[in-house]
């Protein structure tokens, strides 16, 4: 990675604090990823992407902001994106997933919270995230009480627009969704300048829409058995899918699909259980529980999280003649991602047997980032429903620390050796 | 309390089990109720409510529903009981207090969620609460994760009718809670075949907001130096409120409330810290705060809970001619209670800071039931406004187990001599 100090230092970072997680990650990548053996050389341009996570990106967004651009941090898969793009801003994820933000957020948040929440927290407490430090407004949403209250305390560290997520699915709740869409685009349009029109959503639903595509091809050769592409190189790409310019991020996964194309052809079996994570996002660089399952002799196949099918599933339509009927494509498509913060929540259920007999799964992992109440007692219903189709399932709570991992460890050999006696 | 097996017995209860139940309570409440010295003779009619707990409210309901009338149990603050009253119908807090329903509660919710939600889930899958047993249905609400995911599960046990309870206090916010009252409305006709007019719901807010005021006018006299009644004393009424005959409780509120204007005229200073509790509510039998702060030197003198004012400040207004006019009569009362599941709420932190002055508070206790996030995460904004204020504060997070009263004693101590050193 090049100097980027003197750009950190602009976007009143703390440098020496920062300087900590940078002695950390390439250490933790290096060993998690690079000494996976056989990958795609496709993998290349994501590994590149990891070692300037910090510095090109955000040199991309300081120059965007220079130019006039805007940059908007999100939090959650239900904040339109190609609102964001249709107003020549750039739209950034920033779910931590690191345990280095940890102790910063416990300073301003309770310690039983998602280590999730408690990371975006503390990288703006701490000032020790340079895309938090790069946005001009944080979009926040109500889809859970930690994130919810949570804003709330942001807000008074920098401006965050909440967007209203209805906790139903009913006929009123499409029409809610609609109009905080609408109250969205006015809020982009005057932090932006930039006028929002019919012509500027169809480009940015096309855009997106592309970007999905090359996503779930991805996930289509997954279905193979052995998976040409590892879990863990799997959800790298879906992490950086929220913060990676979208064009040249498809145009990657398109190209690293071509040589899939070409690897699926000379499989052979592995001899590895097929396994699906399903449950809470899995944040950049929360790599644990991949890491874990795939050391094991096992490969993680599909993920139905926020960090995988939720993230790319289901088109935006692009049809219509007027703004108000795009904004009602994109109210279908965002209120039809099935996240348990949704009452009742049956659509997930229904995608996780699917997925079972799609991916060819042999076991199902619910992970369950600590605190999390909505996945949490969620759980017993993903359990009761997979084990009346006889698909075994473990549920694995945990957050962002190492001190569990080799309980995990332990708990997910006894699994695949469950299976295997099956 | 007389025997009422053979009515538990048909209400599908886990006879055995309860019986576990009624042996505790009676030196539980003897132990913290009936020590304190120079209680207020009106409060022997609330003694006799809880030594008949289990009893003669249950055989009133048992009767209700003979005469072909339905029971409907409730678990928040916001669902109208003019509603439920307008239909004939007998509504009852169903929010359980006791550690006693933990266990129970575990078998089928993660052990980090508030005690309060796996007490009521761990009375009905146990068979150990008559009121629970005895509810036609039961109605939920959107107001935290764990009551909205915990409705999924009790809904596969007996119907349950959720409420979407808006996140927000916007105008849309206003219409849809009116949206929901109407279905709140067509569902209990339906249940109880009783049609809801327009002279029912004026009836029935005439006598919900006497009940109010009783509430109220028995908080004023807490306005004193020292208080004519103890914490104790107040919080069990609060408590009793939510499941008495609305009717029968005012009344007795009011006699009690006639002995306290007597009782102030002669008041004698105690030297007592004036204490406040703000926080999450205190389901009925959970007495233990309570009990702690004022076995030492200090009363209650005011809670800002859901078992306190949030239970009865502000009526509901009988003006308008029509139902839709009585509905958003309605929405308007029930939106404005200050609950931490809104976002912003500051009117909470308002109400807070003017029952300080209206009190006369000393210090203020504020209090989180364990793992709710929404009260946990407000509590940052709630220090910061108090300290402004130059009023102490601390929080205590605990459950309903006994094995933390030790260590909050000694929390409590600390801070009632830290007020008196100020």
């Amino acid at each position: 990675m090049g100097d980027y100090r003197a750009l950190w230092s602009k976007l009143n970072m703390d440098l020496e604090k920062h300087d900590k997680l940078c002695a950390v990650l390439p250490e933790m990548f290096g060993e998690t990823y690079l000494t996976q053996e056989n990958r795609p050389d496709g993998m290349n341009y994501f590994n590149f992407v990891v070692s300037e996570v910090h510095g090109l990106r955000i040199e991309e967004l300081d120059t965007h902001r220079k130019n006039g651009g805007k940059v908007l941090g999100t939090f959650c898969v239900f904040v339109p994106d190609e609102v964001i793009l249709a107003a020549k801003a750039i739209g950034v994820g920033l779910c931590g997933g690191s345990q280095f933000w940890i102790e910063d957020g416990e300073t301003i948040m309770p310690r039983n919270i998602c280590p999730l929440i408690k990371a975006f927290v503390g990288a703006k407490v701490g000032g020790t995230c340079p895309y938090v430090q790069s946005c001009d407004m944080l979009v926040g949403e109500t889809t859970c009480d930690g994130k919810k209250k949570a804003w709330e305390i942001l807000n008074e560290l920098v401006p965050v627009h909440v967007m209203d997520l209805p906790q139903m699915k009913k006929a009123k709740d499409y029409k809610m969704w609609m109009e905080e869409i609408k109250l969205f685009i006015a809020k982009v349009e005057e932090l932006t300048g930039n006028k929002i029109t019919l012509q500027g959503l169809k480009d940015a639903i096309e855009l997106c829409n592309r970007k999905r595509n090359a996503l779930k091809r991805l996930y289509e050769f997954r279905k193979y058995t052995p998976s040409p592409i590892s879990g863990l190189d799997a959800l790298l790409i879906s992490q950086i899918a929220f913060y990676d310019d979208p064009e040249r991020f498809t145009q990657n996964v398109e190209s690293l699909c071509d040589e899939l194309e070409e690897r699926v052809k000379t499989l052979k079996p592995n001899g590895k259980k097929r396994i699906m994570i399903t449950g809470t996002p899995m944040a950049i660089p929360n790599w644990k529980l991949h890491s874990i399952i795939e050391g094991l002799n096992a490969e993680v196949v599909v993920e139905e999280t926020c960090t995988g099918t939720r993230y790319f599933e289901n088109e935006v339509s692009s049809e219509g003649d007027t703004i108000e009927d795009i904004i009602k494509n994109l109210a279908d498509r965002y209120l039809n991602i099935n996240c348990a913060c949704f009452t009742p929540n049956d659509g997930r259920i229904e995608d996780i047997i699917r997925y079972s007999s799609e991916y060819k799964i042999d076991g199902v992992i619910n992970c369950n980032l600590s605190f999390c109440h909505s996945y949490g007692i969620e759980y017993a219903r993903v359990e009761k429903s997979l084990k009346e189709k006889n698909i075994p399932v473990i549920l694995i709570e945990t957050d962002y620390s190492t001190e569990d991992s080799g309980q995990i460890k332990t708990r997910v050999e006894a699994f695949l050796e469950m299976i295997s006696n099956k």
